[in-house]
Parts: structure tokens; C-alpha cells; sequence
């Protein structure tokens, strides 16, 4: 279970791989493709930055990951695509909190995680993550959601219609429990509002067929891919106002909060000794409390 | 001890009162003197905004506060300064936290909360917060501490100096304690680094002598009254760069994140049902995560 070279987990870590080559790419074109607003800077370019793990256990390889992130670009404010495959022995402290870690505390994991803040309000930001973790017992999770400072229910109704497409491929039961789930997850309790227009979400998804999960993840990943940019590319080259930039800076604030108060990615990474640049990462590269 | 209108209560919840008229005035002061980089806008003045609290054991008055908040000044570009006098029953997942609230629920808490973000990357940002709280027990705590984008060494020197001499007329030991406290606490785990400058910062104190608490929390609110606005003065006018200010905006990310993730007041305060203004009223006005 815990051989890291074993046919499953290189399987699923490569896969990552490709689809972030596949999104980087994506919305590399989006930047070329812009023509409105900031269409005077140059094209922003996703940089690449590798990080190392030390393993939980003490000293030795932990596994690492890769952060690939574009900045300041005439699309993308701040872009991260943080893919990851770590391996290692949980705490004490968290052995009671994962499936099958009390019995055994080492555990595999590999990822892929994506948070894009926009230059324009006018353009929904977006967050996607999905991975597969291994304990004595084995499961993906992941989701996506929209958070569009200035919603379009067309947008929205898109955005939710390819999910419920994709889903419905594989259990006519998913879409309605992970649009749920997912509502449920992404609320700004203190706040009593939705952190934004919700997506899917899952986890410990184990149906007991390995090659039809990692299949469904798979498929989210992709619709993923294909959505995102064309709701993108609806909105590229709109102009905004002062107002339209202050009600996103504002939008970002609750954002941030949500991501430190709530987030258990966030939270969990934190506590756990994570990679802190490739967490915080999600944070957005401007926000307003005013 | 529940008697709210009890002399002792009724002095403290008064004396917070005063001392926020003496430092909103101070502060609107500091914005008629300063001639320097923003002194063509109007100086900035305080808008107060009451608010009112339902009592947790279910309907019924829970006492309530005052917010003070000057925006977009001279100087300050978000300071808000809260007095609160609240009571009520803690509910059973908070009995066990605080002291003497498991033999009896009911608690009384008068206090002020204080954070100024500053305009100028030269000028300190702060945070000042003393309270009194009843349970079956009763104690003093609070503190002062100094948020400097760009610590100037003097400054620093001056802002623990004043606090010592404060400290030292009540207890030789007071000062070293409280500044290790201070330094404890205003840590951000996650980067390794402290929050700011410190200052001091005490909880439960209970010397048997309740004057002499009084009097030392008032002292220790006289010395923050004292000496932050004379920090001011001394950098009022100086002017800034871009870079200054973008040196300001990432250091508020990371005064955010360590109120979000770790500061007791905001998360408790989250998760009682506080008020969510009045709680967030620490957030800075404008920070970034670039």
C-alpha cells in the first residue's frame, strides 16, 4: 500500500501532471487572446517553482511538489496551479481525524490544486482541487467552485450545468449530493453568506472501483478545463469602473477570511508543517476591508 | 456578582468610556496637525455606531457596544476603537475554556478594542484592547501592541520604554512577564516570524486587590494614550514611496492572517456570535498577498 512507485499512484500523479500542463496552457492563450482592458502589458507566463518535503516521520524524502504561478498578467491577477504527491506518517495528533490512519499512520497523497484571482471584477475567480490520498485506505476527493464578484446567472447556470453533465456520466446521485456538499462547505458562517456561486465538492469517494474514481476525477478535472476559460473568454475583454474594482477588492476580503478562518486545506496545512508559500497561495493579490 | 449595575462594573464600564473619548480625540487632533503627504483632504473625524447584543441565554438584553470608526483620514486610513459592555450565560462548549464559568455560566465583560491602520508605511500601525471579565472569578487582562511596516529602532525603544515605567510602578515583575506574553502571542507560526514589535500583553490578573488591577489596567491605558500618538508625531509628515506603501500592504496580509488564523478574540468572537463588525474591525483596510 505504501509503495510509492506502485502502478496506481504513479498512474495518478502523472495524470496531474498533464492536466496542469493542459491548464497552464489554457490560460497562457487566454493571455494571448485578451485584447480589452490591460491588452497593453505584455502576456503573463505562468513561472514554475519546485518545493521539497521533509517526511513527517523525520529526515528523509517527503515527496515535494510543483507551483506554478502567473502574476500580474492582462487576464490573471494571480493564477497558482499547485500540483503535489507527498508521502509520510500523520501525527498523533491527526491519526483519529483521517479513514484508516489509526490503524496505520503513513499515508500517500497527490494533487493537483488551483486558485485564480482575476484582473477584472468582470470576470469570475475560480477554485478547483482534486487528489487521491492513500491510508490503509484509499479515496479522491476535490471539487471546484465560482466566485464572481459581479455574478451573471448565465455564468453560474453554465458553470453548474457542465458539472451536472459530467456527473451524471457516472451516478445520477453525485451532482445533487456534491452541489450540495459544496454549498454547504464554501459558507462564510460569521457572515451568514455563501463564499460564492458554489460548484461540486467530494470526498472519501471510494465506490470500490479504483478505475472508475479516478475515472469521475478525472472527467471534473476536464470539465473543469473546458468551462472555466469559456466563461472566461465571455467577459475578456469587458471594461470596468472604479466601483466594479472596489466591490471586488471587497468580495476578496471575505474571501481571505473564509480561506484562514474556515478552509481545512488551509488550516490542516498550516498546522501540519505544509509548504506555506504553495498554502497561502489561494490568498488573493489585493483585498479590502474598508 | 451578576449584578450588572454593582459599583465596581459600573466604574470600569464607565472608565473605558472616558478613555475612549480622550483617544478619539487625541486622534482627531493628529489629523488637524498633519501638513504632510495626504493634508488636502479634510481631516478625518470619528462616526460612532452603537449596536446591541442579544443575551446567549436566549432573548432579553445582552448589553452591547459602540464602535468608533474614522476612516479614510490624514493619517489614519482605518481606525476603530470598540467599547462593549456585555453579559450573559456561556453556552456548554465554552464552560470549560474560562475560568470559574464551569461552576456558574453567567458572565459579565466590559472592555475596549482598539486598531489603527495607518495611512503612511512610516507610521506604525497599532493595536491596544483591555477588558474586565465576572464569572464566578474576576480579571483584568489586555495590552499594547505596535505594528511598525518599517520599525524604527528609536520607536521601538520608546513604545516598550513607556510601557516598562508603566509596568514598574505596579510590579517589578509585570514588565518582563507581559512583554514575553506579548511576544508569545502576537506570533505567526506559520512564517516563523512576530506580528510586529510587540509591547505587553497580560490575561487573568487577579492580584486579590482589585483597585490595584483597576488602577494598573487604566495606567497601562494611559501609557498607549501617552506615547502612540507622540510615535506619530514624530513620522506625521514624512513622505513615502510606492515601494514604502506595497512594503505596508503585504505586512497588513500578514497582520490578517495571523488575526484570522490565531487570534483568540477574533475566532471566539467569530464563533459566539459577537458582532461581526465589531470583531473585523481589526482587518486591515487594504493588504496584499502579491
Amino acid at each position: 500500500m505504501f509503495d510509492v512507485t506502485d502502478k496506481d499512484k504513479q498512474q495518478v500523479a502523472a495524470w496531474f501532471q498533464t492536466l496542469r500542463d493542459q491548464i497552464c496552457g489554457a490560460f497562457e492563450t487566454l493571455e494571448d487572446e485578451a485584447s480589452g482592458p490591460l491588452s497593453d502589458r505584455p502576456a503573463g507566463r505562468f513561472k514554475r517553482e519546485s518545493w521539497q518535503r521533509d517526511n513527517t516521520d523525520g529526515g528523509g524524502d517527503g515527496g515535494g511538489g510543483v507551483m506554478s504561478i502567473m502574476t500580474g498578467g492582462r487576464v490573471f491577477e494571480k493564477v497558482g496551479v499547485n500540483i503535489s504527491t507527498v508521502h509520510g506518517t500523520f501525527s498523533e495528533e491527526f491519526r483519529g481525524q483521517i479513514p484508516g490512519a489509526d490503524e496505520d499512520p503513513r499515508f500517500f497523497a497527490t494533487g493537483i490544486s488551483l486558485v485564480a484571482h482575476m484582473q477584472s471584477p468582470k470576470v469570475p475567480a475560480v477554485h478547483m482541487n482534486t487528489r487521491m490520498i492513500t491510508t490503509t485506505k484509499r479515496w479522491f476527493g476535490g471539487g471546484a467552485d465560482l466566485n464572481a464578484p459581479l455574478p451573471v446567472a448565465q455564468d453560474t447556470a453554465d458553470f453548474h450545468a457542465a458539472f451536472k453533465t459530467c456527473c451524471d456520466r457516472f451516478d445520477p446521485d453525485y451532482f445533487p449530493r456534491f452541489k450540495q456538499w459544496c454549498d454547504d462547505y464554501f459558507f462564510i458562517k460569521h457572515r451568514g453568506h455563501a463564499r460564492g456561486e458554489g460548484g461540486i465538492f467530494y470526498d472519501q469517494l471510494n465506490s470500490g472501483n479504483f478505475e472508475q474514481d479516478f475515472a469521475f476525477t478525472k472527467a471534473v478535472c476536464e470539465t473543469f478545463r473546458d468551462i472555466y476559460p469559456e466563461l472566461v473568454r465571455r467577459h475578456i475583454n469587458d471594461t470596468w469602473t472604479d466601483e466594479d474594482r472596489e466591490t471586488q477588492l471587497v468580495y476578496r476580503g471575505r474571501y481571505a477570511e473564509f480561506n484562514l478562518l474556515y478552509d481545512r486545506g488551509t488550516t490542516f496545512g498550516l498546522k501540519t508543517g505544509g509548504n506555506v508559500d504553495a498554502i497561502l497561495m489561494s490568498l488573493p493579490p489585493e483585498a479590502k476591508w474598508p
